[in-house]
């Protein structure tokens, strides 16, 4: 770590610090961003480009005083860095090291948990009006990326806010790109903004021109009140209620300043629009050039236990069918490599729908397709497709409409953590009426599911963690199987361990475990969490044989729930076990510690299975 | 029904009306609208502003070709007047009958199934996508309200409409008011616009004023070209791409017919603003004021079995408290006096924040202001909350924010059937890490209820129905009681029936009717599905009593299943059996026909705990 980066005093030493020293903290800032993101993972390019921004906040305004609230959270690490956590900065998405994401409970400086994207203004306005309700004076101040204001929520709280008048600063961290390119009009408004470098010297010049207009008309004073508004785009932000300021060159310390302190001073809503470049002090790295090697400007993520990318093994099956059935098409939300969905579009552009940071919509608009005839495959992280509960429940299932919802990184998701977990899908989506919901062990079986989908006529899931198998050990090749139809992989009369999804696979690792202590594990993959496969259910707890389901998803609702609701309501009184995920929110790790932790893992099936049996026998 | 109503032939017959028709028709229309929704409750305002805008719509554009999504959907009533369902108008919200919304099942003229607010623009969007996939080239017109404009999913669904450029039609039926008064900027921006009568003047003076300008001033070509975008408020929906037309007259069929046919000829996305009167052409109807009397002109809904208002019970408790307490204060969205938080605004005004129909954006307000040390309560309605569920799990439960969440409507909703049961919420709020569940059965455990959330540390949602009773029958006083603590209202040797919420009352009817058959029934009020009173639990399977768990909620995830998995977990093997809502959605009828179909009410609950001693004693 560089000798100004151990300043104990961050964030209040900035303030005395020279331009030179500056300059320099801000080299010593993206070394350690560049070695930890290297080592850990994590996002680098973002918070490269928000060096000099958030500097120039911590001198501006007095944390924890003063609050800021980061929008997803993931361009929070230069903060981190200089709130008091630099020398922890190496543990960074690692078990029990710092979060990836701001908390509440890391540090005083964090003023909000954050993860999901388009949250920061609502969450900063309402942090403004406890701070009004409590008579107090502090600056709350969310920075926010462009590509987070496609996302609705953003609208809502500009709208609120704009309305109530209340004072708060929000940043736009205008980086031209979101987690992927920007999509939509408001973008492309940002984008009109950057370009209109020349606008002050355009006014000044419009301004000369208006004078000769008889003062009388006085719609042109109006007007001219207005030219900002469309010369540097208020007339977006304005239409809401703020008044804007920018944009404002994002890599220029005491630029920022100055525009903070303007902002600072006013008793109104301000928009700030600042421009950065994402990764900005990448390339220059002449003089650390091995430090630099390999570090993936991306966003990286565990790739839990191996295997291929489910998500692009699903999307290269779609664009192979896509070929020959016209009616299959993709929406997707600002994750097109993540997701795979970039491989369809570059096959079918026409037939690829990305729409931005705006799962609401993605939704939706998938529902009105399939109203129309089409097929579309909604193709969203698990966590992401929270937002869409209510459109997946009132506005697909209900009209009973052939949409198909492909949730990757289900499951556990390793160092992303507690924000990202896609633990909760099986429990929502099973208590939608008329959803089917699939969960594949192996590729082959994905491609599998994803074959029925094209013919089923309602709503149908598949959820699926990063990666998967291609195939389970030993499976010879890809079976047929209907909606509903799981099977039995291994027989074993001791104990039942009825997996589904990823769990397959550690089900029958563990069942090699327990056959090493003489106890025959039976295993079979659900391979439905709805419908339930209740003749495999029933041959399960056949002979009295006890039960253990396994699945990566909360326990409460999920696929063992279902399995206990089968078994009460048809009598079956065999014991049985549910091994999930608990009822509390799974902190960073990788997924093998995670899974370890939780006695997700082969060890800790082997044993709940081992447990089980021994308490039957006790009975 | 008046004569012109009769018409077989609409819509198609509309086309050859004269002017004088099209006025007699709409006044049967309004004749038809106030006498059916006097009798069977529903939308009258909304649907009376319509009356014009529909027929227009349906002279213009030839339905079921053409498509039509009303957003919400409360505002269709004329549109299905018109569609061939006249002669069914007075089954509207009743059992069998018409839907208080569009719904693709019920005519090939429902383009869209809806219910919730803000989903037009997106669901039109995916038509029309569909429609341009498929080589066809019919017309998509979604009509959405003003008010519904505050939803962060319209912005999100003009933003990838005015992007793509699809031909779209967005018609804003501007009425002045949402459910509630409109709120925020996007309210205040269009009150302008109404407000800008003479723009057309003004421009015309403004353009003469800009002739006399050097015409070298290339800025002031752009200049003017963006006049009508100041003067008429394109500057908002221009800016997200899509070309303005209005305000136009909504009440003025001509005029609406001629601003539809510009707007057909577009190649591009089109807003039309159409400023219409809520409940126009209710008051002059002179000739037939018996039929008038008596008909409420608002939301009328079932009022299931009596009681008090839990909602307005929960306000005025809470507007007790805030009188000690200051850091009591609600959020709510757009529904104030149906969830009653106008009672709190009106003495705490500064205290209440009602953030229009905006869901989203008030769960994450409430989180930012529970972060900073306040208590916010947020009312919304269980159906709606559904749009919050990633705000609340991942912004309230994974940092433990003390926000409440009052779930008003919970459980069978009656007359507006499938698109509105509350009866996913114990599911959902139940998977939430740290989530305290409850679901008062009398307005007296509600207040208690809401005395200890004003002390817990972490989230709790309190969900109840429409109404409740008082007290509970035979209740001597309010009890004292803690988080997670039920009580047995009511001993009996032979079966247990645990209730939770608005089912403890049936349960306890059904206890008496068991009583006259000769089977002596224990009654338990959960009244927390989570965390789970287990003492009491496991009193009622004490002894191998058999349980019968009882809740108006899916079966799914729910409390029963929370019950089956607590006994699994804890080798408690007596005879089980969940009485819920089926996992299918509910259509509209009364709440008490609902609970009869569904053996929820005293007899059907009878029916089953007979059944499950019947069981048992086969064992």
């Amino acid at each position: 770590m560089g000798p100004l980066l151990q300043n104990k005093d961050f964030p209040a030493a900035l303030k005395g610090m020279s331009e030179a020293e500056l300059e320099e903290l801000a080299q010593e800032i993206r070394r350690e961003l560049i070695e930890t993101v290297s080592r850990n993972g994590g996002h680098l390019a973002s918070n490269l480009g928000a060096v000099e921004l958030t500097i120039a906040l911590h001198r501006v305004f007095d944390s924890p005083k003063d609050r800021f609230v980061f929008d997803v959270g993931h361009q929070a690490y230069v903060h981190k860095l200089l709130t008091g956590r630099a020398d922890r900065f190496a543990t960074l998405r690692q078990k029990g090291g710092l979060s990836g994401f701001p908390s509440l409970r890391e540090s005083e400086h964090d003023s909000f948990t954050a993860g999901h994207a388009s949250t920061a203004i609502s969450a900063a306005l309402g942090l403004a009006r406890a701070r009004d309700l409590q008579g107090q004076d502090h600056h709350v101040v969310a920075v926010v990326g462009d590509g987070a204001l496609t996302g609705g929520m953003c609208y809502e709280a500009l709208n609120d806010a704009g309305h109530s008048g209340t004072r708060l600063i929000v940043v736009i961290n205008d980086n031209e790109m979101s987690i992927s390119r920007n999509v939509g009009a408001v973008s492309e408004h940002l984008t009109q903004l950057r370009q209109s470098a020349s606008y002050l010297h355009a006014k000044s010049r419009l301004r000369a021109a208006l004078e000769r207009v008889p003062r009388a008309l006085h719609f042109l004073e109006r007007l001219r009140d207005s030219l900002k508004a469309l010369l540097v785009g208020d007339r977006f932000f304005e239409a809401l209620g703020f008044s804007y300021s920018g944009p404002i060159n994002g890599h220029d310390i005491a630029a920022l300043e100055r525009a903070l302190n303007v902002a600072k001073r006013s008793s109104r809503p301000v928009v700030l629009h600042v421009v950065t470049s994402k990764g900005h002090g990448y390339m220059p790295a002449e003089a650390h050039p091995d430090s630099y090697h390999g570090v993936a400007p991306y966003y990286a993520e565990s790739n839990g236990s191996g295997g291929v990318s489910a998500g692009k093994a699903a999307v290269e099956h779609l664009a192979e069918r896509a070929l020959t059935n016209e009616k299959i098409c993709m929406v997707g939300a600002a994750m097109p490599s993540g997701t795979g969905m970039d491989v369809f579009a570059k096959r079918f552009p026409k037939r690829a729908f990305d729409v931005g940071i705006a799962e609401e919509h993605a939704v939706e608009s998938a529902a009105g397709m399939a109203a129309a005839g089409m097929r579309p495959y909604v193709a969203i992280y698990s966590t992401f497709l929270q937002r869409a509960y209510d459109q997946m429940l009132t506005d697909i299932c209900l009209p009973r409409l052939p949409v198909t919802f492909l949730l990757d990184r289900a499951g556990l998701v390793g160092e992303d953590g507690a924000t990202h977990q896609g633990v909760f899908d099986l429990t929502y989506l099973r208590s939608m009426p008329g959803m089917t919901v699939a969960a594949p062990s192996s590729i082959a079986d994905l491609r599998r599911m994803l074959t029925l989908s094209e013919t089923e006529t309602a709503p149908m899931a598949i959820r699926y963690p990063k990666k998967l198998p291609e195939a389970l050990p030993g499976e010879k090749e890809a079976g047929e199987f209907g909606v509903g139809q799981g099977r039995f992989l291994r027989e074993g009369a001791d104990v039942a361990i009825v997996a589904i999804g990823s769990a397959v696979s550690d089900a029958l690792a563990a069942a090699e475990i327990l056959e090493k202590r003489g106890i025959h594990a039976a295993v079979a993959d659900a391979r439905f969490a709805k419908p339930l496969d209740e003749r495999l259910l029933r041959k399960a707890a056949a002979e009295d044989r006890p039960v253990l389901t396994v699945e990566e998803n909360t326990a409460l609702g999920g696929f063992g729930a279902a399995v206990l609701a089968f078994f009460s309501a048809n009598g079956i009184g065999v014991r049985t076990a549910v091994a999930a995920v608990p009822d509390r929110f799974i902190p960073h790790a990788t997924i093998a510690q995670q899974k370890s932790d939780l006695r997700l893992d082969a060890e800790g099936i082997a044993e709940r299975a081992a447990k089980l049996i021994k308490k039957e026998a006790n009975l």
